[in-house]
């Protein structure tokens, strides 16, 4: 088997086979394979796609190309919980402790943002002394003695996603519905998973800007969940206007710490009550979607979310009395209507890109973040 | 201006303009552009194609990336011949003396051979002494002097072709007909040419397998040459079987000294003297191409042509003794037919790759090759 053959078979659009898959992810992994043939491949990739085969194949060779994490010791049943991106996407922060609180084990890796879109890792760094680099036993003690653990991705898991994913940004090939399956899907195998719930952000903000695309990577990565054996959901929401009320890191904590304690926006307590519902289902407990959501609702009202999120932090060492005390930004500018009115619509991607430029999210992988994240945005109504 | 918009718009089967060419060609040569990012952009070259606008300004570019030879001093017609490549394929050893002897000026930088096509510079160098390396100075003062010079390309002529083609080979963008046409052309015009005459070999033992990719090759190097106000002939040549009677550096230089002193093979002759006849015509000196097919013919027999050849070997320091006493291989493995009959049919991409394997050529641009070449191949009849 050599690279050049593989390319040029992309190239004129055949099917490569699993061994020719997990050759090139083995390969490029080790160093074997240059960077330059590389990306000749993700580029014909992008231009001539994968079929559904293909696409799990490369999913499980970049899954293998790493450790994989056991975590049946904890429970046969990790689900995860994966969001494809959004501006004041803070639903992971809300959801988590929810399940958690219920007895469901969360054992969650999360992302950093990338461009318009923010991560969950970067808000959680945004409370002080919070450590989203404990070590993998760290991550399962935490697990099993108070069910939830939430960390940033190990270098050890699907080693080879991580190159190919830093090499599709420099090469303008991020918007490829296989290469984003593969590499959400490869990064949850890698990391115990075995059901998972996918929100698929689309609009503006979002990086599938159509119902159609979303549409298509859903049904991609519910496949790939398929041929892969491990159980998918996958639930779309609307990313044309910012979810919530707040973007940027500390002040989407903020809005996190305040839906956990019931005071919820509207549109933020209907994707928090769907994917619940979804993890519920998932996990076994009930098929009944609205039970599970006033399950999910009931862990609000009692208390024992927003105590399981206060648990969490604090193990990871964060300092939760920062979580009533969250500092305002020094400087402040105040946008008001010229006019009576409503808003009726605000733009996802001009509000992200606006957050990014005041210091909250990253052009550039490399970029780092203003982790005090108080440059952000705020939709108040003044009546 | 980015790279990664100027991917990204290839990708999306978008016309590249002028100056995001220029762009890309000239920050990769100066290494400001990666050959990752370069390799993304010719793979979406090579399957979305480009227009004969693209393909001219492509090559305008590559021409541009180093030194243009500027030959006025010598002639305003500087004309240049070039074959697409083939297997046994001394076309270009017989016809420049031909052309040289006619007083029309030769300045000609051949190509080294690749895969199972060969190169006029490795047959050159299979002469004892024969310096295809001297500086260019003396190239022109050989012009001048004797009409004419026959050397490798230098480095300072076309950096950026030099640099895509070894990327094109290594991620199996070799047969894409822009890059191809851009790659010829870019060379012969930073090389001081300004009328071309292009064989386009094909079938078997050419880079084009079909008519259709010859003539569409040819078509667009024909709009290239005219959108960059460079007359461009091109002639479409039969490449299934090799051509001539033995293929292999030192062999081919045996059969062109034979076909010089007038002995030549048929198929060789048809195309050495329709060459020379284009030439003579963009020469200016006759556009009736029976006459200077007679013209070219009285220039072997009346011993000029091989006299000249004789006079260039010599002017650059090859050993002229070694025409008259080419030593033969040590070792002889002659296939006779089982049956009575005539051979019908040669397969020139199977003889090409024979040749090959015994040394004659290289696989890689790095690859050496077995100067005496003496592992070669030849067609002998036995009645």
């Amino acid at each position: 088997m050599n690279i050049k053959e593989i390319i040029a078979k992309k190239r004129d659009k055949q099917i490569l086979d699993k061994q020719e898959i997990e050759y090139f992810i083995t390969e490029y992994t080790n160093g074997n394979i240059t960077d330059y043939q590389a990306a000749a491949l993700i580029m014909a990739i992008y231009i001539n796609g994968m079929n559904y085969e293909e696409t799990k194949n490369l999913t499980l060779a970049m899954a293998n190309s790493g450790q994989i994490l056991d975590l049946h010791d904890i429970s046969d049943t990790i689900i995860d919980k994966h969001s494809s991106g959004g501006v004041g996407d803070k639903i992971t922060l809300i959801v988590m402790p929810i399940i958690a609180s219920l007895g469901i084990p969360v054992a969650k890796m999360s992302g950093r943002g990338l461009g318009i879109t923010g991560g969950t890792i970067d808000k959680l760094e945004s409370i002080p002394g919070y450590r989203t680099d404990i070590d993998l036993e760290e991550f399962k003690k935490n697990i099993k003695e108070i069910g939830i653990s939430l960390i940033g991705q190990t270098k050890d898991l699907a080693p080879a996603d991580k190159k190919i994913y830093a090499l599709r940004d420099l090469i303008s090939c991020t918007e490829s519905i296989p290469l984003i399956a593969s590499s959400i899907m490869s990064k949850k195998i890698a990391a115990g998973a075995n059901k998972i719930v996918l929100e698929v952000t689309c609009g503006k903000g979002a990086f599938m800007k159509t119902r159609k695309q979303a549409e298509e990577l859903s049904k991609v990565m519910s496949e790939i969940g398929k041929l892969a054996g491990i159980e998918t959901v996958c639930v779309i929401t609307n990313m044309e206007q910012p979810i919530g009320k707040s973007v940027g890191n500390s002040l989407e904590v903020e809005e996190a710490v305040r839906a956990l304690k019931g005071e919820m926006e509207e549109d933020v307590k209907e994707v928090v009550l769907e994917i619940s519902a979804q993890i519920i289902k998932l996990a076994g407990i009930s098929c009944d979607l609205e039970k599970n959501k006033q399950m999910a609702l009931e862990q609000i009202h009692n208390g024992s979310a927003y105590n399981k999120f206060v648990e969490l932090i604090k193990r990871q060492y964060g300092d939760v009395t920062y979580l009533s005390n969250i500092p305002k930004a020094k400087y402040k500018l105040e946008v008001l209507s010229t006019k009576k009115g409503y808003v009726t619509e605000l733009d996802a991607e001009k509000i992200g890109k606006t957050a990014l430029l005041l210091g909250a999210g990253r052009m550039k992988k490399e970029d780092t973040i203003d982790h005090t994240s108080r440059n952000s945005f705020r939709k108040e109504d003044r009546r």
